[in-house]
């Protein structure tokens, strides 16, 4: 792309009105990268509310739409339409306006999970593929550069073949009946938005992306047992799941939002026949790599050969930490440099390619699904 | 007890000749607390390597006995005769020698885990009873103070009504075939000295101890996956237990001894309706306690309030680190301290009897029982 | 402010081209808040790097000035120029520049230390106040909420009277001799444009600082050593500082480039009579308090609480990461936060003016000067 | 030494009554190894309470003597008389004591600080010499193994030439005026028993034995400011120390007893041009050691290469934690070995002798008595 024809990429948002989390992180994150900027959108399905939230980012209101349809079909009229949309509402809608935006011809980026059935979630990639656009799922965590290190360690053989993994994702937010005054506890507790499950879907999720992304481990089953503590609460909030690889290799996984004492406490441990990796999320400038017989080493962000792929998504020297914002951006900037490069025709490579995407967004769903259905058959080991 | 009539306590032992790891650590431990003496033994069944032991610790070679059976008579028949043994060989040979020493009328203190077949740890039990003698398995690591005030901190309802335990228990030590050069590694991975399990039997029951003592809660039914990932290796090197208790918690143990990077990484987490408790082996000085909602507070032994039963176990000022042998002495002076009132003629308080016995003992060979049974039916939910 | 009323803030930026570091913090840190854009600058003295820096950001080119006093003067004209400045070039340059903008009646943001000659620095803090202009010094770390919390401690009489300090702040990346190819060590350790100091003026200003903001004690003494370790450097790169408080306190500093090990390890730890708090920026989403003969406390950002002004810097949830864009990205939207009630004609509060300020950037001045001087007389006292 | 002339060694204890804390730790560490055995003492001035003890101790009363003088001379004329004397009384003591053990013949362990004047612990110096005598002082810090591998690292050239040296031993035990009721505070806090200094003389010792120990450097000079903070104490409790050292390196002491949330966290990192090493005291089983530009190792004790020296000193495994009183042990290990050696007559290798002397006890009381003069004259320069 020559440097003339540079501007900035702009994007839609779908979601993210007053009192939401996440929409709000996606547009931080985009931001610090200084390379899109957000220029229509439906914020909420309360008319006045999507303008209020227009207006605090000092958008021009004739780009703020009634709703996600009505979005996907004028921005993909208009010459200077979005060159990507952001989908932020809860689970249950992810599905049909993902679907707009593609019929539109628009790429997409949505939160996880993809949807809360696994038959959308195919349907979804079968679209992608069809259409062509590039589909990004924001499964925030593999964005840290040391996680970008623990693949590339596995991948060049320095743990050796994979026996186990041990990967866990303690929260306390839910440990009392948070649901009846918070509004992230109360649609993610609710079947109607979130879909089958609540703790495997939001956060266990995560664990089988970070495992699979790590390790590139395949699960050939698992027995899974959902926990629901509190009282009154429909969904799980505790699960414990057990899985078989193919290969051989075992793991472990662990997810709960009744850990008190745990904030958002994600961590995987992966062994292989020569060495291991310790990667803690809320400790995310740092891994920690065990070959056999010899010291842990503290791989440290900016200091230590983090690898090529890893290198290029630290901002700042080490010991000036970089945290959750900046695992995000690492999503979305390979996505915009992706898209980039689509834009001006150019081919893809396999680093380009380095975000979660629409397949990942199936595994999810596929998991969620496998979990729910051993443990509603007492634990029974389901092939996947 | 008056003060005139005090004396060193005697005490024999069986097994800890050369080479061998954990004989040497009791005879340490109980020389730390200056209280008993060791006067008698059979040390290896290799007269001559028993000899040697015994010179070594300036023992008088009249009282180094041929075999186990011939000690227990002839100190039971003497005046002078040992106040209890210590019984430190392989697994396998732990039910006969115990036999012996109970049916001779000697207190007894056993390495874990207390037999390899249940109906003999339960032969001990009645018999123990019957003869009304005192008898301790060494579980190690309950003896530390901070495991001690997160007992309180459990009972005493500080965290509320206990929900969800997460044990584990890593080590890398077995990664590779060291049973072919390794004396320790050898026995333990051998059926014919180690029992039906090497990982769980070893390691798996003072996990199985620790969360026992800790919560009070008891195992309903287990589900359990043993790997064995060295090639050639009989017995299991790693294993996932998922646990249902009485009462609705839940539980999720894992313990291995091929998690290159681990060195002995028992740890113990304790999530209740109210608070949480997370305590490491490795760092056993510290207790992490976390009220819901509020700061983790870091407890520190001799600093903080452990509470009168682990202030009772501290020797030296906070900051100055102890470690695994005061851990295994505080399991001494407890056992020591009610024998002296036992032989004195003094009943015992619940503190004084605050040392793992001989039902603790059971409930590990029965924990092992049921683990290998539910692995080899691939998991099924085994009731305990 | 009425809502109607709102649109983003537009600044400038005097530094910050190809090659740079600092200014590019400055950008993102003020990006992450989606309140202000970048409109206007010169970004090197070599205008060809300087529009490239300005088209990869997407600058109408006809704001990117030849140099800084053309631009002072040129915006400060227009209707819609810039709100306020920001100034990111070597420190020998800072005094020059920020007194042009202050002229042109252009309110400043400059990065530390403020000037080379602590003369120079009065001067600025004499301009500021004579024009009334809003002024900030970008001390990153002071931005942390937990710095804010620890703050707060001190003030509220938590800690009891303070006794001593300790802080520190080692690195390593001036180790060897650096400065050979690497543009920031280059400068950094050049007397003609870092001034009389490199390693007390480039980190030891932090350390005067944070220990300023977070005790509110005044120096009224100090005694320093700087060093100069690596073969042919003309400035230090290591030092240490006893210093003497008014009122009794006393406290020590250390601050290296040398520390081999060490990233960028600032350290703050205040001991009063009735407790004690410890900061370390590494980890700067914690802040351990401890009172007096209890049990340490793990503050936790988000989850604990840090007071209504620490609350109010937390952008996401306890357990996600926040880091030093969003340490730099506080002082940023405390200072345009104060500038928008400024341009309304509203009177600032002690929170709306919580960032550092001239006053602030001239302490660290004398904190440099003395400590020069004191050094150069082997370590005499020298009165503050 | 033949195996059949092995018999335990016997040994006296000056000091270490009711109340006391060192005198029990002696023991107990001593006990440990299995080696040596209490056989004769004057644990009080107080004759009921030395017996007291002594019952305790299951000792032989007639071994129990009115005074040293009277034990340093019957003992030496036993055939079977001590092997050596320990000597754990208030530091004022030390010197005739000792004194009076070296001239009757008898080797000696004495606690720190060896003697409150510098005169006093040279004329040991000489007496040592002239009775060629064994003569241990119990720094116990650098008896732990992971010290002998710091140490190892500095002088196999590691680090590359050492730069900068910073240790430090906050407490926070005396942070109220604890002399009133705590009987060990109170004879530290008392210049008619601690000497000239309480804090310096306590705990700075050990920082000053640490760093000699493990990087050899010689202190050319020093600069100290000490502090008493809490009202009515008439010593030291807080204390800073610039040092320069012969060579060029330069160093930073600082010692506290008031530093509230400390427990005893004796800390030393050294800095050299190829790497550095930092240990922390209250975590001694591990070390951590960061080659320049390369990710920190965790040296994990009984895990890791500890070098030859350091792996003689280890007892168990690794993740095993061994602590406060195997240091100790260490201590003993060593004297009682090169003193066996010694009673042999075989000669002592480097290693045989590597625990801490007379000359080490002579650099100790030079440090407390230059801190003391340099602070006296407002921080000067003193020549070492």
């Amino acid at each position: 792309m020559s440097e003339q024809a540079k501007r900035p990429l702009s994007y839609g948002m779908i979601g993210g009105g007053p009192g939401a989390f996440i929409g709000d992180v996606h547009r931080r994150a985009i931001a610090l990268d200084l390379d899109s900027r957000l220029v229509a959108g439906v914020f909420s399905r309360d008319r006045e509310a999507s303008l209020q939230t227009a207006r605090e980012l000092f958008l021009d209101e004739s780009r703020v739409y009634p709703d996600y349809a009505t979005m996907a079909r004028k921005e993909a009229a208009r010459d200077d339409g979005i060159d990507f949309v952001v989908i932020v509402t809860p689970n249950v809608s992810h599905f049909e306006i993902a679907k707009a935006f593609l019929e539109a011809g628009i790429h997409v980026v949505c939160d996880k999970p993809l949807t809360t059935e696994l038959d959308d979630a195919q349907a979804l990639g079968r679209l992608v593929a069809e259409r062509d656009l590039l589909f990004a799922v924001t499964y925030t965590y593999t964005g840290y550069p040391a996680v970008k290190k623990a693949r590339e360690l596995v991948r060049s053989g320095a743990l050796g073949r994979i026996r186990f993994v041990n990967a866990e994702y303690p929260q306390e937010w839910l440990a009392t009946r948070a649901e009846a005054d918070n509004r992230q506890a109360s649609w993610r507790t609710d079947p109607t938005q979130s879909g089958k499950s609540n703790c495997v879907g939001d956060i266990g999720t995560h664990v089988e992306n970070m495992v699979s992304y790590v390790t590139g481990l395949e699960i050939a089953s698992l027995s899974a047992r959902l926990d629901s503590f509190v009282e009154g609460r429909a969904l799980d909030d505790n699960a414990t799941i057990m899985v078989n690889y193919s290969g051989g290799a075992t793991g472990l996984y662990w997810t709960s939002q009744v850990a008190v004492g745990a904030d958002n406490a994600l961590r995987i441990r992966v062994f292989g026949e020569k060495g291991s990796i310790d990667f803690r999320q809320e400790d995310p400038n740092y891994l920690r790599y065990t070959p056999i017989d010899s010291p842990a080493q503290i791989l440290s962000r900016g200091r230590d050969d983090l690898g090529e792929r890893g290198q290029s998504l630290v901002r700042i020297p080490s010991g000036h930490p970089e945290g959750y914002f900046e695992a995000f951006a690492n999503i979305y900037r390979t996505f915009t440099g992706a898209l980039r490069k689509r834009l001006a025709g150019e081919p893809l490579s396999d680093a380009d390619r380095d975000f979660p995407n629409v397949d990942d967004g199936i595994q999810g769903v596929r998991f969620v699904t496998r979990a729910v259905e051993s443990s509603a058959s007492k634990g029974a080991w389901v092939e996947y």
